[in-house]
């Protein structure tokens, strides 16, 4: 792994004046920020004039400019006059195996959409190196919209760990679970046999982590959901699900299995607080108490639900009751953008509309569901998902200067409702600077033009 | 006026080779695109290699490439061999006025909104350089997003006219009437004649264009909007107001005057073609009949909507009975974007969600809503609106090549599901390029910097 860190680009400035002190502390970098928005309870929603100090791959301090001056110095400066800084977001369902059929049928139903266009274009192109390059796709456009961590569910999971590796991104992936054949498996043993081995070949890598992925209810039988749930528990796994997406699948549910999913997963013993459940648009009052109760996670996925018509999810009442809920793009196949900012934005407006009231969901809250919410949803929770100290330096820097989003008055506020991914300048994993003002520190700008073009070409776009 | 294409920046390249032809007519601008989206019945809705020819102001033929490079040649040729051009996007309401007040009260309900912080800050700081200044930033802004034309409703339209006549944008201003006092006008009467001296000043401005807004049904009285038909009908002018935006505003009406805003502006002769009534959030089933029945137009603003907590408008219903329904961001300090992009986005996803069903909004009709619907509803259908011959050369291209984009089946579906206004790199207004990649013909970034920090620190912003 390369990085703007370790000599790849100076993008860091050398800076011995502001930082001379005799018995300073030498540290691997310092970010100065005009301000900082930690999403650490123990802290202001707002930090002004603040520093981070990163040892390492970890954040060692945070405290005032003015102090940080004094107390420490760095060879690795890096001054963000007119940014703030913020946890990097965390998407937490996501298929970056998809981006090659970003907009590939656009304007259609769920199920046809899957039936008539998604399976079918995966039947024809389903493959690891299909994968590694829409995932190393997927990672560049994450990256450069300030995520810096995924919760993924797609074939060939070891594809997209190469990606992953490359792009220097963190990534917890599904060991993905279906009982029909494809080309990656043919069922589900097969799918569970390559998981593990996938699994096992990452076991020590620090960004990697896995869950079992069972795709949903509907295409997995209560003997795997079994089986998946002693090898969760046997493995400390989580379990990243779809559930409740659309009204068509509960209804067949009802007919085959003569119970909703949620219920038929409750007395399969799926539910529990390491089950990720991406959606939940269609939950009666008393389901929203039984996931409360077992302490499981939303992913809401607000932009993909409204495309494919699947209906809203009533996340104004899950968060009443205290059910944990992230934010997650779904795939680029249907949102389709993995824009975590235009999420946050759109979760915020969405609820304060069904519901009527604008105090739902506020900016400070849109911006918790994207970061620290996501890393509770992953058990990540002692890692990453706020600035905290000790945890991972993942961040990001978001500048506010432009002319279009100004004035500021609340900078919070402004990264929910005024900005896009489009300011982000500056994007750290494990303290390493992977992405500066459209230049990847792991990733050519050719190589990408080179996967879309082989692909494209490939892939036959649905026509109305 | 000045602009890109004389002489300012020498942006457009001289093309001699591909233009050579002894029988060629030498024309004003040819712009060469990979793609056109010209939102014109007569044509397809996507062209492939197409040419635009612009004589002054005026679009003078749309043809094939090849054919264009016989036909005609230019000193100004423009080739955009990764982008599609469309029409310019028209903001159909918006309060230019008030981009100094972006996201100053966030996550505050409509009423408090208006009346614990907009009318406060409004009443400190209201005045012809207030408004001007506020206007030219949100003119940048809208250039810089491929809007082309705004439909504006706010304090000194002579002041946005200053703004809108530097910036080289088009608009169609509101002579805004209320019935209380402020620092613009006393009374009603006041305000009309205000207007009215307005619209004598910009009479023949070929960009400028003025409606009568009285500002909404709950601030203007049944004798004003008497005396405002009358105007409208004899100086033929639109009318442009707020309609039942709120359910509380409803309720006051009803109370107050016995009966709902739509009835009483019904029996009072507003409704009529000329009416663009923005909002329309809370609309029973017969008022939609009514709109139809007048032939009125909504306005739509999914995100102040939303973020006011206001509601969701029903747009399905209004398409479904032929309403003509174009988009709006309504201000900086409800949105807090004047994004065209994201209206379309969010208007196109939003009502599939809640009708359920991804067929509704299709791509083509969110584009028509940002263009041909606008133009429309402002009565300058003949003028802009569709990439035709005869009309002004208001034009837009966005590329579609960054790679997180990427990759692009559908041009027109990207424009509106995966594109943000942020692809946005060129936009012409009336034959001129106003903006080009960053940089404005006719505004100064010092200039727009100075204006932000000027005000920013006259405004004192809401603390939760």
């Amino acid at each position: 792994m390369r990085g703007f860190f370790i000599g790849k680009i100076g993008v860091m400035t050398i800076n011995p004046l502001s930082n001379k002190s005799t018995n300073a502390q030498v540290v691997d970098a310092i970010i100065e920020a005009r301000w900082i928005a930690p999403v650490e309870r123990k802290q202001a929603p707002l930090l002004e004039y603040y520093s981070i100090i990163i040892q390492a791959d970890v954040i060692v301090d945070v405290l005032p400019t003015d102090d940080a001056k004094t107390r420490y110095t760095s060879d690795n400066v890096m001054c963000l006059p007119e940014h703030v800084v913020i946890p990097g977001l965390i998407n937490t369902h996501v298929h970056a195996g998809m981006s090659l059929m970003r907009g590939i049928a656009d304007d259609v139903t769920l199920m046809p959409w899957l039936e008539q266009h998604i399976w079918p274009a995966e039947a024809a192109l389903l493959a690891a190196d299909y994968v590694q390059d829409a995932s190393l796709l997927s990672c560049a456009e994450m990256l450069s919209g300030g995520v810096t961590c995924f919760n993924e569910m797609y074939f060939y999971p070891q594809a997209t760990a190469a990606a992953v590796n490359q792009a220097g991104i963190r990534a917890q992936l599904g060991l993905t679970v279906l009982e029909f054949a494809t080309h990656y498996a043919c069922d589900a043993d097969d799918y569970l046999q390559k998981g593990f081995d996938a699994h096992d070949s990452w076991r020590h890598h620090t960004r990697i982590s896995s869950s079992i992925a069972p795709h949903a209810p509907y295409t997995v039988s209560d003997k795997t959901f079994k089986k998946i749930v002693t090898y969760a528990e046997q493995l400390g796994l989580g379990i990243h699900t779809h559930l409740h997406e659309t009204r068509d699948e509960i209804k067949q549910s009802e007919l085959q299995y003569g119970m909703r999913p949620l219920q038929r997963l409750q007395k399969l013993g799926v539910l529990n607080p390491n089950l990720v459940a991406a959606h939940g648009v269609h939950l009666l009052p008393y389901e929203i108490e039984v996931l409360a109760e077992y302490g499981c996670h939303i992913a809401h996925c607000p932009s993909s639900n409204l495309k494919l018509g699947s209906g809203i999810a009533p996340i104004a009442s899950l968060l009443n009751r205290s059910v944990n809920v992230s934010l997650g793009t779904d795939g680029a196949a249907s949102n389709n953008r993995l824009d975590m900012f235009a999420e946050m934005r759109l979760a915020a407006l969405l609820h304060k509309g069904v519901g009527e009231d604008a105090t739902i969901i506020c900016a400070q809250q849109a911006l918790e569901m994207a970061t620290i919410n996501a890393a509770k949803a992953l058990g990540l929770e002692d890692k990453v998902g706020s600035i905290s100290l000790g945890k991972q330096a993942d961040l990001v820097a978001v500048k506010l200067s432009d002319a279009a989003i100004s004035p500021c008055y609340d900078p919070v506020s402004h990264l929910v409702y005024t900005c896009g991914r489009e300011h982000v300048t500056h994007t750290w994993v494990a303290g390493v600077l992977q992405y500066n003002n459209g230049v990847y520190a792991n990733i050519e700008p050719i190589e990408l033009k080179e996967i879309i073009q082989k692909w494209q070409l490939k892939h036959k776009p649905f026509k109305h």
